[in-house]
């Protein structure tokens, strides 16, 4: 049994300032527009999704909004998916959560860079290399194991930046 | 110094069967269409090529030739990109042609699986897991440092079946 696991990096947000914590930092309007064309395009190739995970930070959240109004999907928020989090805290997460949702098939988790890239590799290859790049508003597809280590257990399906999306 | 090096697998070809030898298997029609409109896609997309290169085999060299229409490159061919070619035999071959192409950017190369997977398993990482899959007609983006030992210091920044491109 495995599930398919898709790390969705935000859309492009403004430059942080004085006056604008970085958890508040929203999307820009040309972030928004990208994002809101690479989720379609999503949609059209028949990507599919049962569940919608996001970092709490803004432009995590807005991403996820963008994305629910295309998959109809109730948003999930986790502070496992905030930037600086060990990879064995959002690991653990999800080992909870999986086992709450025995029949999911895909799930999309919005979050940050290089957190999701480098969880990815780990996922993959039990170690990190900084050897992937997820782009804003890119994608990056795992096929998970439903075990309780799936730590160099998973698999590489796709890689895509969003100029291939839009 | 680095340049992008872009792993190709070859369309869909005919099954195996006992009057047709493996290497001079063609593509099918299905094969040769949809590999042309990934091939269209790619140049589309901004994808550049300096240089392509190809496995000797017949379903490859009809890859390459799809390519070739559309880039405007000759087909380099290279053995060492046929079917159970030992990595450290491939990475010779590689070697030698980075140091007579000192000044291209991005070279495709058309060739098989599970070779082509496992090779950027090796560059990224140093050792294979089986851990990346290349579907007929897919696209892997490695970029490659100009080093006498690029093992373990390649960067993945794309892996796209050929539904993402048509």
């Amino acid at each position: 049994m495995t599930f398919n696991l898709y790390f969705i990096r935000h859309g492009l947000a403004v430059e942080r300032s004085e006056h604008t914590p970085d958890g508040d930092r929203p999307l820009t309007p040309e972030g928004r527009h990208k994002t809101e064309r690479v989720v379609k395009r999503l949609r059209e190739l028949g990507l599919g999704l049962d569940a919608l995970v996001s970092s709490p930070l803004v432009r995590a959240q807005q991403t996820a909004e963008i994305l629910t109004a295309v998959y109809r999907l109730p948003i999930e928020t986790w502070p496992e998916l905030a930037p600086d989090t060990p990879f064995e805290t959002w690991l653990a997460r999800l080992l909870v959560w999986q086992s709450e949702n025995p029949t999911v098939a895909a799930v999309g988790m919005v979050g940050h860079e290089p957190e999701l890239s480098n969880w990815a590799e780990i996922l993959l290859w039990g170690g990190c290399r900084d050897a992937i790049a997820l782009k804003k508003a890119g994608v990056l597809g795992l096929t998970i194991p439903r075990t309780v280590s799936p730590v160099g257990e998973a698999f590489l399906f796709l890689l895509v930046p969003p100029k291939i999306l839009l």
